[in-house]
């Protein structure tokens, strides 16, 4: 123990999301030793938000009672396009950044090695090495949110594409004549089981009077009818809600069933609101819809569960990345 | 030169097959030193062929004129569901093995560290460290013939399910009413774009009348409708026999461009008989159907190559996942 204790050190996590900025500061052994949360306010333009961001991995370190100068790096997980070889953020729609040199930023304000990781891969690693994937060989993660995010990390590596971005689960075809998608294409998997397909789809119920609990609750203005309020009315007998859920989930299923075929990963991780609000209902229904589309050869292999690490899952990714950066 | 000289190493890579068993005996710069082709007499049953294995092995050896004792290593191929920690061949309805302990017999045959891995790994592996995917970060390989095999090697590594299985690219649904494939489900692209069903349509265009020059050159039997055939009929003007070709590429391509989204590979090499007959028809037509399936965001960074190293990928592959089975 006192061998460990003298080689302790500190690491710096931070997950720039469209809406908040999460500083974490870990030890070696991911206990947390204090944090900051702030709101992102993209409306204040790119400098401001960069400013932001530095506050709040300072604030941190305060929190955590750390020096700068103790840090043996900072990691951080951001949305878009990344170009991992310079750490820079080349394009991001959620946070307007452009051509943000973060990792050099970072490099100055904290004076250590950085790494900077998509927040998708950077949410999965963290279940890889402290949360529901812990002590797997390979993870597969998927993030049902607004949009549905992928990441795979095999043997402590996350899979990368030369630009960095791969594992784009959401964008696999599941209705070819289905709904538009963000991305201009129809029938994406995002655009039949994201939340948005789910919020609007629940709005319609409610206007048809099929949701009485959730009309009670939150209206049918889709802006409202967030994870937790789905949940409720799921638990408290809105059973049309309850089938949106189930359907997006066979969706989600038929799509991992094929991955489970290429990748054979040893634990499928679903995270994000929807599947911490309602995990068992997520996990029973992706699950039944998986199975049949497993591959006799590979059925058993792989087992799902429910992120872990929920709001702090990309901080502590970025963390591990930023350890893993040094010691290869 | 002469430090290299001096640490010269010999590794023999084995590629045993329904068909043939090929060894090749190389030096670490996969220069080879020698080989030896056999028929693998499957209907001679296990041990037998497991004999013919290690004798292959033997005759190669002396045609490099090289002795086990000088050997560092053996690498082998095998199609079928793999043991990977023992190294054994739990089944494969090909050659009718059933738990063979193949990693146990090769050391004791040879006195060397051995590896064992699957057939299309293997070979995606050789093109990867020799051939098509020399110099890149990484590749998926993908091999349409009877069956249609994938392979991902990712910055050196092959990518491996819990059971070694995974990247079953052939069983991927394209038509989900589409044909029955040999895994009992439909319109898998193996039952739409491999070989039997390439085959068998051919077969009925000569039995319409549509394909005379594959009628004058082979007949209507399916059997006999080889890649050559295919190749040639195409090249001589059978216009239904190339739109055939086409059509399967078709899918092949649209299939590619949803593994760029997930995996954006460097490079996707495609090998085989038909793909190493027609190459540039091939190509040329599977990356026109892939082109609009991949995402904006993922075009420009990946290429398609057919393969180089033809038949001697999965012996080149072998002997390489021996050689880094050693330095890991």
């Amino acid at each position: 123990m006192s061998a460990k204790e003298s080689k302790k050190t500190y690491w710096l996590g931070i997950d720039v999301g469209a809406t908040k900025i999460l500083a974490v500061v870990y030890d070696q052994d991911f206990n947390m030793l204090g944090s900051k949360k702030r709101k992102t306010k993209v409306e204040l333009g790119q400098d401001a938000v960069v400013e932001r961001v530095l506050k709040t991995g300072h604030n941190a370190l305060n929190d955590a009672e750390i020096n700068a100068d103790q840090l043996s790096g900072v990691g951080i997980g951001c949305p878009g396009a990344l170009d991992l070889v310079t750490g820079t953020v080349v394009v991001t729609n959620n946070l307007s950044w452009k051509n943000v040199p973060i990792q050099k930023i970072l490099e100055k304000a904290f004076g250590v090695p950085v790494a900077v990781t998509n927040d998708v891969d950077a949410g999965t690693l963290g279940e890889y090495v402290h949360g529901a994937g812990k002590g797997a060989r390979s993870v597969l993660g998927i993030f049902p949110g607004t949009g549905i995010g992928g990441g795979f990390v095999y043997e402590g590596k996350i899979l990368h594409g030369r630009n960095s971005s791969c594992m784009e689960v959401g964008h696999i075809q599941v209705l070819p004549e289905g709904p538009l998608c963000g991305c201009g294409r129809n029938g994406c998997l995002e655009a039949v089981a994201g939340r948005l397909a789910i919020s609007t789809a629940a709005a319609a119920a409610v206007l048809r009077g099929q949701a009485p609990w959730l009309q009670e609750m939150v209206g049918s203005d889709p802006v409202n009818i967030r994870s937790g309020a789905l949940a409720s009315a799921v638990e408290n007998g809105d059973a049309v809600i309850e089938k949106l859920i189930v359907d997006s989930c066979n969706h989600i299923g038929v799509v991992l069933g094929g991955l489970v075929n290429l990748l054979a990963p040893d634990i499928i991780v679903i995270g994000g609101g929807l599947a911490e609000a309602m995990p068992d209902l997520y996990k029973k229904s992706v699950w039944s819809a998986m199975k049949p589309k497993v591959m006799d050869a590979l059925k058993g292999t792989c087992e799902i569960k429910i992120a872990e690490l929920k709001d702090h899952a990309a901080a502590l990714g970025a963390a591990a990345s930023v350890m893993k950066k040094g010691s290869l």
